[in-house]
C-alpha cells in the first residue's frame, strides 16, 4: 500500500522491486556468502564454514519485524540480521561468520550490488525512450513548427529540431551512467572502522575475491565518502529534468491555443467534458522538480562525522531511493507519452 | 510494506493513516454528502437526492485499483471517483451529485478534512513532549554542565539552560500550529474554474454550509493560491528542525569524550561490543535535513499556472505527505528519547 | 560591483542597504550605546561610563578591512570590533563595554535592529503591489477572460477573478509578517553561553532597558533557537512564490498564442525584431524558484550544534541575506510590472 | 562591497575575477571578434568586415550603466551590447556583426569561455590541497587515532587512514573535472532558434571555426539542454561536500573534549579568552550545506520552456555562480585549514 493515492504517482514498480526489503535481504545474504567465500580462498576461514555459511545464508528466513526492531535499535540492519543469520549457523561455523566486516559494509555493498540491476534497468529505459524520440523523429521529423523562445512564437523549425534538442541530453545521460557505473558498483570493505585491519595481509585478496564473486567492482573502503553515490543521484536529477523539460514544452505545446501537438489519452475533467489535459506532461514538470529537490538534500549527506554518520547515512537513505523511484517513474511515464505524441500541421 | 527497510525510519502509523487511500476515499466521500446537504438546504437540488447521495456515500465501496488507473489518466482521483460513485446512485439522485463542483474541491477539501485530526496529532506530540522535557528539566534542571559554543567548551551552565534552549521553539510551534489551523483548515470550494458560477447565488450559502457540515472554515476558493498549504509545510520543518537540534545536542553530549549525557538503550554494533550509539539522535539529525529539503521543494509549488497547474499541484502531493509523515515520526522518536536521557555530573 | 551582470536581476538596492557592512557597523554601535545605558540604569557600570561609552560609538571610526580580516579569524565580527571600539575608549570606560555580552548578543541585535526597517520595506511595497493590482482590477475586473486550468482553456471567467487569486495570498503576507514581527524583532543577549550569568539579578532589567532602547521586543536568549529567523525565512519566499505566479501567469497569458494580456515595454530579441519578451514575468519566476531554494537551505540551519553552532550561524549569514533581497527585488519588479499589464478582450 | 560583511566568507576573488561584468564584456567581445573570423574565412561576410569588427571589438568601451539597464529590458546582455557595439563601428561592417547569432550565442559562449579557467583555477587548488593532505599524511600518518564511529569512540586507526579517507573523493573531483571539461567547455551556437539556418551551409564550417578560435570544443547547439551546465554545479557541490567533511572531522576532533587535533590560529571569541574556535573547519561545512542547496536550486533550471526559457536560464544565473564562488572559498579555505591541522598523539 502507498502512503497516498497520489503517491502512486511516483512509484515505480520494477524499480522498487531492486530497493524492496526482500531485495535487500537477498544482497545481504548474497554479502555473507561471498565474503565467506573470499575468506576460505585467502586462507582466513575454514573451507568447511564458508559451506556451511552459503548453506545457512541459501536456508535462512529472516523475520522482517524483528530485522526492522533491530533497525531502530540499533540504526542500521546489520546487528541484528547477523545475529539472525549466525544463530542459524552451526556452531563451528558462526565465529566465522561476517568476519572483520561490519554493519556498514554489509549494507553498502548489498546496496551496490542491488544498484547493478537498477542501473541496467534505466538505461534500458532511456534507450527504449531515445528509440521511440528517433522513431517519432523519423516519422514527423520534416514538419514546420513554430518555435517558442521567452514564451514568445519566433521563427519556424522542424519537428527534427525539437526532437534533437530533447535527445542530446538523453544520449549524453547513457554515457553518463556508463561512465559512473565502474566506480559506483564496487564492493564496500572496511570492517569496524575502515581500515581492515582485521584481515590482517589477507585483507586485499578478501577484497578482490569479495567483488569477483559478486560481480563488482573492488575498491577501497568508502564508509564516509560519499560522492560516487551523490553523483548517482545528482544523475538521477539530470535524467527526471531533461524528461521534465520533455513534460514542459509537450504542456505548452499543446495548449488549447497553440495546438501544436495533441497527445492522445489525455485527462478528463470532473467538471468540462470539452477538455483533454496533458497529464503525463505535468507529471513529467513535477517529477523533474521533486527528484531536483531530492538531490539537493542527497548532497547535505556528504558532510560525514568520522568514520561513520549515523546522521548522514540516514539522510542519503531517506533520499536516494525515491529519487530513484521518482527517476525511474519519470522514464515510464515518458515512454508511454511519446507514442501517444502527434504534431500538428502549422494552420496558416 | 516500504519502500525499503530503512524507510521505516520516517514511517509514521498514525500520521499515515490520515494520508492513506482509505482515509482519502472517506474524505470524498464527506465531501459529496456535505456538499449536497449543504445544497439541498440552499435549494439547488431536492432534499431526496441530498438523502439519497448520502446513502450512497455511506454504501459505496470504491475499487481502488480502478481509481488509481484513474488517477493516471486524469491527473487527479475526482473524475473516476465521481464516476463510479455516481453509477452507485439511483438514477434520479445521479445530476445532482457533486453539483457545481470539480476534482479540485473534494481533493482539497478531502485534504484539509484530515488535515485537520493530523494538526491535532502532530500538538498532542509536541504536547506530550514538551511535558517530558519539563519533567526532565525538573529532576536535572539543577545540575552543572558544560556549554559548547562552536564545539568548544565555554563556561558551565545548567541543564535547565539546556532544556529551556530546546523547550522554547517547542512551545512556539504549538503557537503557530494554533494560528494557521483557521487558514489551512478551510473547505475548498471553486467549481470548475474557480468562480463559483455553477452556483449562482446560492454559492456563499453552499460554502457556508459545506463549511459547516464539515467542520473546517468557510474560505474563499483557493485553488491555485497555496500559500496556506505551504506554510504548513515550512511549520513542519520547523518542528522537525527544532527536533534535529536536540538531536545533534544529545549526540554531542552523548561522545565518549565528553559523557555529559547518557543515553539508555543505545544501538550495538555489529563489530564492536562495547559502542552504545546514539541512534535516535543521528535519526532526529537526519530527520530535520529531510523535512528541510521537502520544505524547500514544496515551496515550488507556489508557481501554479493559471487556474490550476497539474504539474504545481502534483508535486504538493510528492513533498508534503513525506514532510507531514517525517514530522511525526520525529516527533515520536524525540517523545521516546527524552526519557531515555540522563545527565551526568561533570566529573571535573 | 556585482557578482556578475546577472546578478543585478536579483539585488535590490533598498533591502541591501539594511544589510550593507555600513549598516551593520550602525546597529553594533546602537546596540553597545543601548546596552551601557541599559547597564548603567541598573547600576551595573558607572553612568560616566555609559556617557563615555556612548560618545565612543558615536564618534568610532571603523576599519572595514581589519574587520573583515577578524571575521575570518574568529568566524564573527565581534571580538575584533569590541576590541577596536574598545581601544578608542578613555580607559576608565574601557572595562565597562560590552559588559556581560558576547559576539552573538551584538551580532543577532544588530541583525534585528535591521530587520525592523526591512520588514517595514517589505510590507510598503506589498502594500503598493495590492493598490496597483487593485487598481488594474477596478479597471479591467468586468472583462471576460478564458480560465486556463492545467495548461488548457477551461470556462470564461473574469478578469476580477483572476486578480482576486493573486491578492488573496498577498493579504496573507501582510498578515503574516505582521503576526512574525513580535516574535522576530527583540534583542538577543546571553553573554558568553546563553545564561546571562554575568549581569545577575540585574539580567532581565539589562535586557528590558536594551530592548527599550533599541525599540525592539524583549525575549529570553535565542542564540541556538532560531525558529523566528528561519520562519521569517519561509515567509520571504512565500511572497516570492506569489509574485512567481503572477509572473507564470502572465508569461502564459502573453502569450502570442494566447493574446489575452499584453505588457507593455517587452523585452527586445538580438535576432527577431518583431519580439516582445515577458522579461520580467519570467524574472519573477526565476525568483520565486531561487528563493524557495534558500529557504529550503536555511532550514538545515536549525540543526544548531549545542549554544552555539559556527556552522549553523553561518549557513544562516549565507541564505537569509540573499533570500531577503531577493524577495525585495521580486516585489520591486512586481510593482513595476502591473502598471504595465493590459488585459486584452477576448476576440472570439 | 559585498551583500554583508559575513558575505566575504563565501567570497572568492580569483573566482570571482571570471564571472565579473568586465570579464563577461572581454569574453563576449572575443565571440564577436571569432564568429566574424570565422564567418570570413567561411565566405559568409567580407574579410575587411571580420577585420573592422575585430578592430571594433579591441577599442570597444562599454557603458556598464546602460548594458544592465538593457538586462532589465531585454533579460539578457545580448541586445543593447549587440547594439551599441554595432554603432561603434564603421557603417559597411555593421550588418556583419554577430551576423545569424542570437543572444544565447554570445552569452552562452562568453561564459563557457570564462569556465574554462574557472575549472583550471578549481583544478589548482584541487592538486594543491591534495598536496597539502599528502605531505600531512607523510609528516603524521603513522601516528595512532581513534577512530569516531556514529559520534562515539570505536577502534584505533592511524592518521594515515583518516587522510586517506579524505584524499579518496578529492582525486576523484579531479578526475570528474577532468571528464566534464570537454562536453562543457563548448560553443553555444544556434542563432535566433537554435537551427543556424541563418547560417545555411556554411553553418558548421563556422561552427568549428568559432571554436578553434576560441579554444573551447564543438558542439550542436545546447540552448535548451543545460545538462552540462548542471552537471558542473552537480561536481561543485560534491567538491565542497568532501571538504565539509574534512572542516566536520576537523571540528569534531579538536573539540575541547577530544584533542586529537590542534588546529593553530583558532578564532578567539569576545568574552571567553580562553577560546580557540575551529572557525575555518566550521565555515567548511557551512559552504558544504550552502551548494549542496545551490546545486539542488540549479537542478530545478532543466525545465526550460521550449526553444529558450527566460525563466530557467535566469534562474542558472542566480545559482550557477554563486556556487562556484563558494566552492573556490571552500577550496582556498580548505587548503589554510590543512597547515594549521596537527594531529595530537593519544594522551592514553
Amino acid at each position: 500500500m502507498t502512503l497516498s493515492f497520489t503517491a502512486a504517482l511516483c512509484a515505480d514498480a520494477e524499480i522498487e522491486s531492486f530497493l524492496a526489503p526482500q531485495a535487500e535481504l537477498s544482497a545481504m545474504l548474497a554479502f555473507e556468502t561471498a565474503l565467506a567465500g573470499a575468506q576460505a580462498e585467502a586462507g582466513l576461514i575454514p573451507a568447511e564454514a564458508a559451506a556451511a555459511i552459503a548453506q545457512g545464508c541459501a536456508a535462512f528466513q529472516p523475520n522482517e519485524a524483528a530485522l526492522t526492531a533491530g533497525l531502530f535499535k540499533d540504526g542500521v540492519l546489520g546487528p541484528s540480521f547477523v545475529k539472525a543469520l549466525r544463530q542459524s549457523l552451526p556452531e563451528a561455523a558462526r565465529p566465522h561468520l561476517h568476519f572483520g566486516a561490519t554493519s556498514q559494509d554489509i549494507t553498502d555493498t548489498a546496496l551496490t550490488l542491488r544498484l547493478k540491476p537498477l542501473l541496467a534497468a534505466l538505461d534500458t529505459r532511456l534507450a527504449a525512450l531515445i528509440e521511440a524520440l528517433e522513431a517519432l523523429e523519423h516519422e514527423q521529423g520534416g514538419m514546420r513548427l513554430m518555435a517558442q523562445t521567452r514564451m514568445q512564437a519566433a521563427l519556424p523549425i522542424t519537428v527534427k529540431d525539437k526532437i534533437e534538442a530533447w535527445l542530446l541530453p538523453l544520449r549524453r545521460h547513457r554515457a553518463r551512467l556508463a561512465a559512473l557505473a565502474p566506480r559506483l558498483l564496487v564492493i564496500q570493505l572496511g570492517g569496524p572502522v575502515g581500515s581492515r585491519a582485521e584481515l590482517g595481509e589477507a585483507a586485499e585478496a578478501v577484497a578482490a575475491g569479495l567483488a569477483a564473486r559478486l560481480g563488482l567492482g573492488n575498491a577501497p573502503c568508502w564508509q564516509n565518502a560519499r560522492d560516487n553515490i551523490v553523483e548517482f543521484g545528482a544523475t538521477l536529477a539530470l535524467i527526471a529534468g531533461a524528461l521534465g523539460k520533455i513534460g514542459q514544452d509537450a504542456a505548452i505545446l499543446a495548449q488549447t491555443e497553440n495546438g501544436a501537438l495533441k497527445i492522445a489519452g489525455g485527462g478528463s475533467s470532473s467538471a468540462m467534458a470539452h477538455k483533454a489535459n496533458p497529464v503525463t506532461a505535468e507529471l513529467l514538470v513535477a517529477l523533474a522538480r521533486y527528484t531536483a529537490g531530492l538531490a539537493g538534500t542527497l548532497n547535505q549527506a556528504l558532510v560525514h562525522e568520522n568514520e561513520r554518520s549515523g546522521a548522514a547515512w540516514t539522510l542519503e537513505w531517506f533520499t536516494l531511493p525515491p529519487l530513484a523511484v521518482a527517476t525511474g517513474a519519470a522514464l515510464r511515464e515518458a515512454m508511454g507519452l511519446v507514442p501517444r505524441m502527434r504534431f500538428q500541421p502549422p494552420t496558416l
